[in-house]
């Protein structure tokens, strides 16, 4: 993309209603328009990086048995009264709004109810489980106050997996194996040293629930970490009792500052049986179904990864989320130089390399700053001088250094 | 795909609460799930068509010069305001909600103000502009009635694209653009023969607006064809004055049903006027900003191509837009006959062909009639008997008879 081209710019002054820095710094740097507090649109370059997100996820949700669906946002109230989760008084963060003729209809915050109802009109038989259904849509909170940027919305984009089995084994065996996708997705991510399954407060059917926390001194959640073993136990469980369950003792464990970035669930057969929804097994018995959910905040990811990696200059984005591989900077606009630029640029472009080119009229230091600001992990500079010299300049995003180098050794570099 | 993980199934019941055959079929054929009128859900096999219309429209948007963003679905009051925009007199057809504090909030339903209001921030100079700028996201409207099953709903995914540009000839030349690359989409989409660009009523910056308008018995609109000119005329603008400036002769047009697949309209300096975002030309004179805009409705389009294509054994989709491009049906259980279908199976998936692979355990009758109702573009049979004999029975969906070709021929007739 040429930048000249782009309708954003970056900007210089922190924006004076934001106090979380990933919203400060994606909001300066174009790749967010804050719509009110929790409320943000993706601008080209946030678009692109909500994109990538989105797209590991699919792929890791898809090798673990995922099939893709898209639920309604406005959602029905009789299959919420069914679960007892309609009223305010028993869900307190809905968005609700009306039809014409006054029926309350809910926006979506969560779909146990509606994918379980879907579900109810194909499954009978003990054949038609285990089913693994996912979708990555807009969901909706209403949360009193908003100031965690993309890390805590009132709008967002998640993923929500829900699994349908036919036994406490199945369900395990699955939930294990989502446990390991999630830390995949991690580890695409570039933040698989630094996030911990950890567990959580459970419920009526398992004693615990697992998060996926990323230390992070921003982080709203307290987390204690086993670095020995890899996992850590969230504040909110953390006991005696727990940690003897658990085979910890306590100074094994060290206080950490954490986001949690995704979070899998055991439901047990509580809303299948609220929404009358059961199988039958080879003996031809009614059998209830076990659920499981998994959530993965695509846009709060985005909100992480923005602060997690970001230095005094700007935002600093792992190669597979960043909006480009390369910023190509243009430097003077001799006829020649121009040429080389726009050569290098339609050749990385024909090669699948994504490229920010830098072809405006601004000063070297304007550039520069953008790039930084940007975070896009290589920056190639091509000047007059470098052109006559017949080197490019490249330097990557997290380094000080940068490299004089021939078009061959430039584009090795690049993978291309 | 193996359909024996697939959890939708087929239905014979034409679902009692549908009147409209598109969302009939799609139900019975388990694509989508009604959640209330007007709502639906996608499941498996319609998330894939949609995501393929959705990816058409994207190209051409990407040819066009248009820039994706995705903007937020809750809307801030204030910015309809200043367009008087915001009170249920004026657009009648709004979702509103309210955040805890009780402020007002809108549920998108289009993207003029929003857009604009955003685009502000960074339009300065001449240099800045033109931006075509588009997304493809979930919109509302709290329609009355809702009874055409995807082709009027009060959720559905649309693509909304916006223009800014300095000089009204900047604006006609990307106009025209438009209308050949909306063209360009009802082409591949196998409608191009079929749909016209149509004359409607303008508003105040230009004396029509153009609609696209698709042949179709259950349409909802009345255009007048003129086949020489392959151009139409909405009935609401069909007057002695209108024909008389186009040049028509009224005996030259023909009556016809039809139905909207996408509207472009010139918006004159009306919105960035009332939002106060202007630029300044060469001379450092405050100018006004030209907009248009350009919708078009993916979830509309796949309503209207279920329908459109239909017959009376079920869904008949384009190449283009089906969720798979064979069907394959397996009879038998033999050893090896399982075996051939799984490596064709195989095959054609790690040729990126799409397979729907009937591997259930049912009779070959239920199997055709579900590769029928699936509307499937290639049938392939592979039976004890065909493994026998050393050939596969393809049947494409349109056609009656099937052929016996060898495994080349096979392959070579799908194009792997």
């Amino acid at each position: 993309m040429r930048l000249s081209q782009l309708f954003t710019k970056t900007s210089k002054t922190i924006p004076a209603d934001e106090t979380a820095r990933n919203a400060q710094l994606l909001i300066q740097a174009g790749f967010i328009h804050k719509e009110m507090a929790g409320v943000y649109s993706y601008l080209p370059l946030g678009k692109r990086v909500l994109d990538n997100i989105e797209q590991i996820v699919r792929e890791e949700m898809n090798a673990l048995g995922g099939i893709e669906v898209q639920l309604s946002i406005l959602q029905p109230k009789d299959i919420w009264e069914k679960t007892d989760r309609w009223d305010d008084d028993k869900v307190d963060n809905w968005f609700k709004t009306k039809l014409k003729n006054g029926t309350e209809l809910g926006i979506s915050l969560t779909n146990e109810e509606p994918l379980t109802n879907a579900l109810g009109g194909f499954i009978n038989s003990y054949k038609d489980l285990p089913a693994y259904v996912y979708q990555i849509h807009s969901k909706f909170r209403n949360e009193l106050r908003a100031k965690s940027g993309l890390m805590r919305g009132r709008e967002f984009l998640m993923k929500d997996l829900y699994s349908f089995c036919r036994t406490q084994e199945e369900h395990n065996a699955f939930y294990e194996n989502a446990a390991l996708a999630y830390m995949k997705v991690y580890d695409r991510l570039g933040i698989g040293d630094t996030t911990y399954r950890t567990y959580a407060s459970g419920g009526i059917f398992s004693k615990f629930s697992d998060e996926f926390q990323t230390l992070s001194d921003v982080g709203e959640d307290t987390i204690y970490v086993h670095e020995d073993k890899r996992v850590a136990v969230n504040k909110e469980v953390f006991t005696d009792e727990v940690l003897s369950d658990l085979g910890f003792k306590r100074e094994e464990l060290i206080e950490k500052r954490a986001v949690e970035v995704g979070n899998i669930f055991s439901l047990g057969t509580k809303y299948a049986d609220a929404l009358n929804v059961y199988y039958t097994d080879e003996q031809g018995e009614r059998q209830s179904i076990i659920m499981g959910c998994y959530g993965l905040g695509i846009s709060r990811l985005m909100g992480l990864l923005a602060e997690h990696f970001a230095d005094d200059k700007g935002l600093v984005w792992p190669e597979a989320v960043a909006p480009a591989k390369v910023y190509l900077v243009r430097l003077g606009d001799d006829e020649a130089t121009v040429k080389q630029a726009d050569e290098l640029y339609n050749r990385l472009t024909a090669a699948g390399v994504g490229v920010l080119y830098d072809d405006r009229d601004l000063r070297a230091g304007a550039k520069f700053a953008d790039a930084d600001l940007t975070g896009i992990p290589y920056r190639v500079v091509i000047s007059d001088k470098t052109r006559v010299a017949g080197v490019y300049e490249l330097k990557a995003r997290g380094s000080e250094d940068s490299q004089q180098l021939n078009q061959a050794e430039l584009l090795k570099t690049l993978d291309v």
